[in-house]
């Protein structure tokens, strides 16, 4: 079973400081993973645009507050609709699965998910599309559960064959591309490299650091994950079909 | 604990053949609940033209199917999306609680439905919104759950003091109105007036029949309902002011 992360950063304006939707980028990955139609299959998506400056309008981190949660419930469950109508558009059968109907968090970590009705719908042959969502918190009052949160649960809980993280990044570097001219992409990291993760702190794209740091407990489980460019036309189809493009290996 | 079910008659155009909002109904329905503000409160709505034509198009009773499944949930979880954007914007904090997402039917009953989350989100003073949906079944592959399931199963479960049913009639009729025109409006039906239930063969309007069998059970374990007209003005936002309206009292 694959699980994909479609970043926030690649279907949406990032920067944008309300909800701004990247169509283009959205149709174009939606139709790349269509075009392949791996499965068994979980997609995963970020918030972008969709969440980030909602949570932080509201002060939601600081101040967990109810008219706050609701707003950015709403604006992320209408960049899941999105998602699923291209989806949906391109030959998939999708269903989508949002987190705050069914996920629990304890300080910020997700609790309680019964992931029961994710594995019938597999069983079934749909594809189940989740999504970075605020949920209740039983210790914060709500908590901001992020997409590569749900990623690494689900990865290890349904025991998943592959990650692929389709990011706004050919991989992951040893230094800050954006600040390095030097930078050199990192192909693969190991478990084992660990302490490798120290030079990560310069990179600032999307967390990078955080993200490798959960990938690599998941590496450990035997489960591999693979970080790629979607804003790059086709490569992440390609890397669907098996062949061989600019990425980062983890595990 | 109030329930209030919006009838999918009320806030789209039930006859046509492909989904439509009644904009202005939704609004104005939305605005009379926000300006009484009543809590605790569960809101659930049905799907009128975002579901049953959908449902009819893709033949899903007589032979259900995965295609069919998920178009249907897409466009159910649309109407939601606009419901949940009119309470927001008249000032109710409201989560939306995706059936698909928590509930699996057996037989075309609630079967599983772990409704923690939705008490969890009422002590937290907000407002869940479920909704007709199409969801996972043990023994036919999926089925509708309709929003009038939903309510009669909330109902007893978390032990409501009231139903509302906000319909496009103006309560329940001794013979179809739009036949008759000397039906009457019938004011109250108690549970052991069961036996009148056979008049409402004539009634077409909604599954009258059905849903006072419905409210009947409910009101045998002590749950009264209310049925009234959501589409003339204020008569729905009188009733929570609790002024007397034109209604049928079932209890």
């Amino acid at each position: 079973m694959i699980i994909i992360k479609i970043g926030g950063s690649v279907i949406t304006d990032k920067n944008s400081k309300y909800p701004k939707l990247n169509k283009k980028n959205l149709k174009r990955v939606c139709k790349e993973i269509c075009e392949v139609m791996p499965f068994p299959l979980i997609l995963v998506h970020g918030a972008g645009s969709f969440g980030h400056p909602i949570v932080k309008k509201y002060d939601i981190i600081a101040n967990p507050n109810k008219k706050g949660f609701c707003i950015v419930h709403y604006w992320v469950k209408k960049l899941n609709l999105y998602v699923c109508r291209y989806l949906l558009k391109y030959g998939m059968d999708v269903v989508s699965i949002q987190p705050s109907s069914c996920i629990i968090a304890s300080d910020g970590f997700i609790d309680y998910f019964n992931v029961k009705i994710i594995e019938r719908y597999l069983e079934k042959e749909i594809v189940p599309v989740l999504y970075g969502d605020i949920v209740l918190d039983k210790s914060l009052e709500f908590s901001v559960i992020s997409g590569d949160q749900i990623v690494r649960y689900l990865g290890e809980k349904m025991k998943a064959n592959k990650i692929i993280l389709a990011t706004d990044v050919d991989g992951v570097y040893d230094k800050d591309p954006k600040k390095h001219k030097d930078a050199k992409l990192i192909k693969r990291i190991k478990p084992e490299d660990k302490i490798k993760l120290k030079d990560f702190k310069e990179d600032v794209t999307g967390g990078m650091a955080g993200k490798v740091s959960e990938l690599l407990k998941l590496a450990e489980k035997g489960v591999k994950s693979e970080i790629v460019n979607a804003k790059k036309k086709n490569r992440l189809k390609k890397l669907l079909l098996g062949k061989r493009v600019r990425r980062t290996i983890i595990g």
